[in-house]
């Protein structure tokens, strides 16, 4: 019988953010795959350490960063390779997505490379969205509002116009793109509504308004959230 | 000392989603307030049952649906009123949301009567938004793409300005207004990709492509999922 993967979404940073279920599934899964950078850095690992079955195989998926390039493309090919061989031994793999694994996760090159192979489970997580607008304490958006997901590696032109009209964003993916991003929010008038959140949740959570960062300082696994309808409650941050 | 009103996603519907943190802090909360329907509905009460300190006092909090009206704003001062007057015995008060709190929640109108007399925690949960993406199997957004979220009861001129140059895009708060948001995804382009989910995560989840509902169905408590990016993976629904 062929295992099954199984796509984990951690959760934003708290590991008691993490789901029941995935709690539960990780407490006994027999490997544990998980996305590690070139720098060893594995976010993921680091969120659900506490709650691994502790004689869990690892397997860490090492990628470069730009998916789209050939040394990307190789490197999911052979990471998908070998996931198969295990799924194909008919062990269970759990693989551990920060935290939604469909919400613009990284997870899909894989699933794209093993699904037609072996059975695909996944189990939604909480994502940064939502996390970081529990910690600035405002809605995300409400009522009839308009909500817009923007990965910041958008073209100024697209940004520019897609945030000229709406009530309520998220800016994704902020890293190198923060200088371009900030003129462009304060251009469309988001300025003073927007929140950076930096690590939502986590121990190294860091809430600033835009307006607070020099202009050599730029924020790390950040999000910014604009909502011109509804202000922070209770302090500000 | 005032007690402490915890705002706690309970997630879309599978009592499993609920998060570590949710389900530590409902299993000692000393009074669980939920929204309940003049119909005696308790969705959020439901889903978060099996983790509920079973010595809780529980405080229904009636709404009439449509929150703009004065019954409602009547509905919403007398349930908060009733809310402060236990946190400021002390009692914390854990209240029950549907999903996270802060993504198109109600809970927001309570808040606004409080924060400013008590302290306010949040607890995101998992969203119905990326619940649904699960259960079909299929990314909601990737890469460098823009993400809609859109309330059906959003003007048709909107909306169709919207979906016109949306990769992805996720249609919330369907209900009544299902007929005339078909009509403007298959105006639109997007009938062929759209994936209905009627109670993601639960026991009477349904998915179903749009074009399988007879006109003169409509599908309840749903999510509309639109993206041209990327089929559903393993199985067709």
């Amino acid at each position: 019988m062929t295992g099954t993967l199984h796509l984990i979404g951690v959760g934003p940073g708290d590991p008691e953010l993490l789901t029941l279920k995935a709690a539960r599934l990780l407490g006994t899964a027999p490997v544990v795959a998980y996305p590690a950078t070139v720098e060893d850095q594995a976010l993921a690992l680091e969120i659900a350490s506490p709650h691994l079955n502790p004689d869990a195989e690892r397997m860490p998926i090492t990628i470069p960063m730009r998916v789209d390039r050939a040394p990307a493309k190789a490197a999911y090919d052979r990471a998908a390779a070998a996931m198969l061989t295990r799924l194909n031994a008919g062990d269970d793999i759990a693989y551990l997505c920060e935290g939604d694994p469909l919400f613009y996760g990284s997870a899909m090159y894989l699933v794209d490379r093993i699904a037609s192979h072996a059975p695909i489970e996944i189990v939604p997580g909480v994502s940064s969205l939502t996390a970081a607008a529990a910690s600035i304490r405002r809605p995300i958006a409400a009522r009839n509002e308009v909500l817009k997901v923007l990965p910041a590696p958008l073209p100024d032109e697209t940004l520019r116009e897609e945030l000229a009209n709406a009530p309520a964003a998220a800016i994704i993916k902020v890293g190198r793109h923060f200088d371009r991003v900030r003129a462009l929010l304060m251009e469309t008038g988001h300025a003073g509504n927007a929140v950076v959140v930096e690590h939502a949740s986590s121990g190294r959570e860091r809430i600033s308004p835009l307006s607070a960062f020099r202009h050599d300082e730029r924020p790390y696994f950040s999000i910014i959230l604009c909502y011109r309808g509804h202000e922070p409650w209770g302090r500000t941050p």
